[in-house]
């Protein structure tokens, strides 16, 4: 079974996608963008979006280019065993490059997806109806998700074809991963600034809704939600999947050779080619359901994953097989492994709808958690805030018991079918598995999360462009899906970081382990929580996320009160602009917003970068061990408690705007509008921004662990 | 030097504190209490406090005896080795009993003290000033500080000379653990429910100032100071102080037998007699500055009890020794130990003074942090509490740097001295040295502590009783001191938390080791991280202190309902309430308030108990284990993200009180006063709850450890 041409089906199962992305990309083009006014308004957010990125790569790409540097040179300065590989050299800083452009490549394609589709979307629901306007809107998210899954399959099968070896090529995870720290902290400050400022001015102060074309910060708005959810989440999961992919690869390597090496890619290709097929299944009529239509898409996805996981884990794996140490057959034999690995996958699929549905629990309107935020909004702001914190804070426990269960299960399945006297590795295979589970459906994930902002923004193009009423309804029908199964892709990429996460710890600990073979006892490097050493590891990283939500709330902070002071000034020194004759500098806002995301995302990416390498060189592998252990818990504790808590606000005031508690303009309301903006940075900045710091720490890690000079 | 007279030195010690601290009550009792208004008011705040005393422990008794019943009765169900002692039995059951009584007992005598000093101290400030104003207030605090020090170490003294095993004698911490927790959440719900409820209907719907008679709550609020700050703090004190003691006995038996079983016992023995000796510095004339005053008496208890400790870890640990294992001498020999004992303890000390500082600099008005709220407050209440938020989570990393620098520190101490070869435990034991550094001098940080409650009482009965102007200058400037030195204890508390609960964890994996001594690999009980069922434990572990926070903040939340509806009742009701002609029915309030805080302490304390009993008995010692680690990062984090956030809130409100942006009345200050609303229950209830939390999951498990039926 060992031959390379399977590193091709998954090469071209990633290009087909990829074409598939361009071709759907082709026929939402086709469609009209409807009337003048919408056209430019959504040229508007389209060039501010792209204005954007092309600031935000311009920024990072010295950045990149001193990691290349720095990962070329670096084989100079350490010793290389004979016979050994080591993740530094040229082929490492060419993954490293090749992981950073795809990411900005998938970004990009993403990005020109989804602003191109606002107008188009919102013409649908106009002229022919919810049935064309969901396909519309979720034909621009598919080429996102395709572009993503497909990128990261492609450009790990391709370099892996040529380099030949997982090791080599781990930088590919660190490049995306960085790209992917910056998109989501940058894109989520960007998006918070505009619509905090955009908020407190324009409703509250003038009193204008939502959307409202004289607000001067209505357009960098639109365009936080493409650069913020849709170019966040993309980096975000982009990483995750090439991460957890070279993770899987890596531990595999050790346990089963090549079979380990080219199962986590087959399982890729078959997720991906199920996505596909998956997208043709969401379809809804004129009176139709759409949140039903994108379940049928998903649950398709997921099935055919399964299935088609179940018989290539058949094929690849050998029912029976003798464990190999060093290049030693040690004569212990072994049966029907498949079934472990296929079980594990499993695990991690199952995760996938348990954490989506509790996250909505705690964040949709209507159930309990969330009328309870309402319901003290009718002793003002104070106990509304109390309550959502609340909220948020419970809402962690379910999901991290399903994490711990995902663990639990996906050990005891790998391990039911190991070899006696196993070593820990094949244990904590079975969490890379189920990670690999997990990220095997990302196509569909972001496909069906992208979706979201597109409607979003059709709403608001419509509201602008003041089309007739039912084109809103309409279009609010599609966002209020879409910020269902944004939740359900909130939870997916936390349960994915969290997984990713802890296979780039178990591939770290198995690269430290080679590296100090010699010094450890029995050749095993056991973190041991009660070395006071590791400890301290634990208790440094379990403080970074902390600090790097405080950096990136405080940045929403500061960036939106320079929008409120421009707001204001343009409110007073433009002339007929509440009355709709003098026109809103629209441009202004959006530069500020970009420039003051640009400058406030360096502290915490450069926190994020130094920090693990800080620790690995003056602490040792010990505590650097116990540093990604402390900061993955906390890292996921913090994503859940902040993201659910923002949507749990969030809903809060929606569900008073629907008429509970008084409705719009009641105290209540006023109360939960305040609760809201408190959330908003919490579920679109600092919370997001845990997923890729949790796993840039696991990434560089990776690449630290045979470099490292101490124990 | 094996001898047990030392034992009685320590209980001797014990004893003198507690006789000193009745002769102060005594000195206190002597002082007018003013007016027979203030007599009335004075009488009103005790007998409150006392009812919500007696109702608190009424519920709490049968839930002790079932515990006492349990561990009597478990040694009936455990295999016994012959030769080897259990945690369970009649000794550990009386144990169990008397840590529980002893921590009753501080609190009784600490909340009488402190009640009956507010119209004294308000009285001193009227007839003869400043310095008078303090002596007695500070004075009341002595009481209660060295009631908690003495009861403690006269306990943990009495118990050790009677049962001679440290073993055995583990329960009296597990029995202070658990009134500990429900004394802080419970206390910690009363006082914000108060709190909350007084301020929402006084201050904001009917605008009548703080601690205003009209208002039916106030009586309950002056209450909450005291049955939350005083009696909450001294609880959770006197929990650390047994838990460590004893964490630091059993470790120190195995290593040294024993001088290690006897040394913890005579460091508490000097820290308490120079807290005796500091509290007679404390002392200031009418112009003074009553912080410097505490500062010295701070300062001279710290000197004294590092000097002292030196000269006992000199005396009592032999200059050379062989190393035992087993019992037989092995023939290693080592020297100085005590050395690096004493650098571990001083290096607890100064974990003291700097957490202390950063506690202040993250919450005193005047610096940064506190000022970037207040600024925020310009563009409203979310805006503030965004900023509130970056503030307590930046708030977390200097500490935990400095108990990692600590953990460190302390490691590196003991090792430098420890023999060739040494066993992990060295290395932990200098943990458990820095711990009990730290709770050493807790006599006179509780004193501090203790005197913030009882001049804010001063201030709200001056108030209420319609004293001169200058009287509540006077105690307003005592209660100012007292903010600072209740942050400067909140560090502390959170900091000899830390280290007690890392203690307790490292006592029990030695438990762990010895009762599987027989099926561990080279006998060492290793908590290996990077095993899927160690980061189940940890993951586990790590989401409760999100679940405790979150129904200890509802609870709050809830309970304040129900103290606004009543006093909303009571001025709708109450003819001539606001004019002074009605009065309104302040032992209503202080039922309810006594009411839910009772009821809704259970929860959040069974989840505490049960929680770390299920993970042990199911999952095993290894996911025990983990699950202490995750639970001790987490909750550490979270007190300090609660606490601070709630202190910069705080004193956001009061800079801005003070004239900055606005002052009284302005939307600014309005923002703040929501601010401070949220930050209440995060900083006196939640935050609060964080401490016994990981400490009573640490005395559990050091029970549960030779129990446990699987590894």
């Amino acid at each position: 079974m060992e031959n390379m041409t399977l590193a091709y089906y998954a090469a071209g199962a990633g290009a087909i996608a990829l074409l598939f992305a361009l071709f759907t990309m082709s026929q939402v083009l086709k469609e009209s963008m409807g009337t003048p006014k919408m056209k430019q308004l959504s040229e508007a957010v389209q060039e501010g979006a792209m204005a954007y990125m092309n600031r935000q790569y311009k920024t990072l790409a010295p950045f990149a280019i001193v990691i290349f540097v720095l990962l070329w040179a670096a084989q100079y300065f350490v010793h290389q065993a004979p016979g050994s590989h080591l993740p530094v050299g040229p082929a490492s800083a060419i993954s490293f490059l090749v992981g950073a452009v795809c990411s900005a490549i998938a970004g990009y394609i993403g990005m020109n997806s989804t602003t191109k589709s606002n107008a188009r979307t919102a013409e649908a629901a106009r002229s022919s109806g919810l049935g064309k306007a969901l396909q519309v809107s979720f034909r621009a998210g598919a080429v996102m998700g395709l572009s993503v899954a497909g990128l990261g399959l492609l450009g790990v099968s391709v370099l892996f074809i040529i380099f030949q070896s997982p090791l080599i090529i781990n930088s590919f995870a660190f490049g995306a991963s960085v790209i992917a720290f910056f998109a989501r902290v940058g894109g989520g400050i960007y998006t918070k600034a505009a619509d905090v400022g955009a908020d407190l001015v324009g409703k509250v102060e003038a009193g204008i809704p939502e959307d409202d074309p004289r607000n001067p910060a209505t357009i960098a708005d639109n365009v936080g939600d493409n650069v913020g959810d849709t170019a966040g989440m993309g980096a975000d999961l982009f990483e995750s999947y090439g991460a957890t992919t070279i993770a899987a690869m890596l531990i595999g390597n050790t346990l089963f050779g090549f079979p380990g090496v080219i199962f986590p890619l087959l399982v890729g290709a078959v997720g991906i080619i199920s996505a596909i097929i998956g997208t043709f299944t969401v379809r809804t009529s004129e009176g139709g359901n759409p949140q039903a239509a994108l379940n049928v898409g998903l649950w398709s996805t997921n099935v055919l994953t399964a299935v088609g996981t179940f018989f290539v884990a058949k094929a690849v794996f050998p029912s029976e097989a003798h464990v190999i140490i060093n290049g030693q057959d040690t004569g212990v034999a072994f049966e029907n492994v498949y079934m472990g690995i296929f079980l594990a996958v499993m695990a991690g699929l199952i995760v996938n709808v348990l954490v989506g549905y509790l996250t909505e629990h705690y964040t949709a309107a209507g159930k309990g958690p969330v009328n309870r935020i309402a319901e003290a909004s009718k002793t003002g702001p104070a106990t509304n805030v109390i309550h959502g914190l609340a909220v948020g804070m419970e809402s962690v426990f379910f999901p991290m018991l399903t994490f711990a269960a995902a663990i639990f299960i996906s050990y005891w399945a790998v391990s039911a079918f190991a070899p006696e006297g196993q070593s820990l590795l094949w244990s904590i295979y079975g969490i890379a598995m189920a990670a690999m589970g997990m990220l095997s459906t990302a196509g569909m994930v972001v496909a069906m999360d992208s979706f979201g902002p597109v409607a979003d923004n059709a709403g608001g193009i419509a509201e602008m462009a003041e089309l007739p009423k039912e084109v809103r309804e309409k279009t609010d029908k599609l966002d209020a899906v879409g910020n269902t199964t944004a939740a359900i892709a909130k939870g997916f990429a936390i349960g994915s970081a969290a997984l990713t996460a802890l296979a780039l710890f178990s591939a770290y600990v198995d690269g430290v382990k080679h590296k100090f073979a010699a010094v450890l006892p029995n050749g095993e490097f056991v973190v041991n929580l009660t070395e006071p050493i590791v400890l301290v590891g634990v208790f440094i990283g379990g403080a970074i996320p902390f600090l790097i939500g405080a950096s990136t709330m405080r940045a929403v902070g500061e960036a939106a009160f320079g929008m409120v002071e421009e707001v204001r000034r343009q409110f007073r020194e433009i002339p007929g602009i509440m009355e709709g004759t003098g026109k809103p500098d629209y441009a202004r806002c959006v530069d500020i917003a970009t420039r003051s995301a640009i400058a406030k995302m360096i502290f915490p990416g450069v926190v994020a970068v130094s920090v693990p390498i800080l620790v690995g060189f003056l602490l040792g592998a010990k505590a650097l061990a116990g540093f990604l252990g402390g900061l993955t818990t906390v890292g996921v504790l913090m994503a859940l408690f902040l993201a659910n808590a923002g949507g749990a606000w969030d809903n809060a005031k929606k569900y008073i705007e629907g008429g509970a508690y008084g409705g719009k303009k009641s105290e209540p309301h006023k109360a939960a509008v305040i609760g809201d903006t408190v959330g908003d940075p919490c579920k679109d900045t600092s919370g997001p921004a845990m997923n890729p710091l949790i796993k840039v720490a696991g990434t560089i890690s990776l690449i630290l662990g045979p470099l490292l000079l101490k124990l």
